[in-house]
């Protein structure tokens, strides 16, 4: 299991800063959405630029134009770049074809899709592909929904990451399902003691 | 009926320079998703400084973190902000909310929604709600789709705008569907005389 550091609602300095303090025990940095829309690519520059040999994963949520933005982030230095399930499935193949031809790796985000658009979607399963189980900050904030693996069943070789809220709390129910990735934010970025969290965060996954 | 200016896949600069030959006809100026992206607000702020009198409409395809996601663009000179209807509809509602505190407009985007959420999301409309009939680039490049107002219904005091590959040949069918805001992208962007190409858009919507 990985941890994913979640950057969001930051400024680039502060994302910076953040990733030096934890950079020992998290494996991927993500630039978040919103530092991508309120910086654009210069975001995913400068993370790349500081930490060359972390994988990057921006968190575009692209839902159409498939190919142009998937070129942009990796043309910035992205390793990992996120398409919503929810997008039109031309624009799913679009980015999976995309990172492909480019040697790099896509996560699907689940958020708001059905049951019968997350096995359509699994279809697409592979080595470079990620599948995201979302609960959205919206629907925390709104209804203190948290992220408890609803999605109901997985191919077996579907990768799958989680995100939504994930606390020291919430993690032992969320080890026992093995994801490959544990996307963590303001867990670790709100902490009084980000680096210290962090470590905590990394010996629970290790200890699961 | 309004023109919508979509400008994507630019620099700021073509932006502003499109802007500048077009705005005599255009109603609406769209900073795109694309721009957004590899921009970030700063394509937002210097539109607005550029063109301080147009209505502004930021693309940011919002799909969760709302709030901050829209009185980000609402700061940068956004006059109308777009919405995924495909978002989990806390996400929706919050926008409306954002908006309506700074007596700001909403653009739900219903691509790819379903006819359920449709009608769903018709349940909002106010005068400063508008629902954008739209086809992906996505789904035009992969299987030549264009917009054809698909909505089967909508309620009488719905806001229509429509989007997707449209031209002057499919001009006429759309008029007679009588959609509050037309949105033209590479039909002007792309043209040989963008000048000229928006002059005959007016002119057409006119006609019509």
């Amino acid at each position: 299991m990985m941890i994913q550091l979640a950057l969001d609602r930051l400024t680039i300095e502060e994302a910076l800063k953040l990733g030096e303090l934890t950079e020992e025990h998290v494996d991927w940095l993500e630039v978040g959405t919103s530092l991508i829309k309120e910086y654009g690519m210069d975001s995913v520059r400068r993370m790349k630029e500081r930490f060359p040999d972390k994988t990057l994963l921006a968190d575009m949520k692209t839902i159409d134009n498939a190919k142009y933005e998937f070129e942009l982030c990796f043309a910035a230095g992205a390793d990992v770049v996120t398409v919503m399930g929810v997008s039109p499935l031309a624009t799913v193949e679009t980015c999976l074809q995309t990172a492909q031809s480019l040697g790099k790796k896509v996560m699907i985000d689940l958020l708001n899709t059905t049951p019968e658009q997350q096995q359509r979607l699994f279809q697409l399963a592979s080595q470079d592909v990620y599948y995201c189980e979302h609960v959205s900050k919206d629907e925390q904030e709104v209804s203190g929904k948290r992220n408890d693996l609803a999605v109901a069943s997985y191919a077996p070789d579907v990768k799958v990451a989680v995100a939504g809220g994930i606390s020291m709390d919430s993690l032992p129910g969320l080890v026992v399902k093995q994801p490959e990735v544990v996307i963590i934010g303001s867990a670790i970025t709100k902490a009084a003691d980000p680096q210290g969290a962090a470590k905590a965060f990394k010996e629970g996954l290790q200890g699961g």
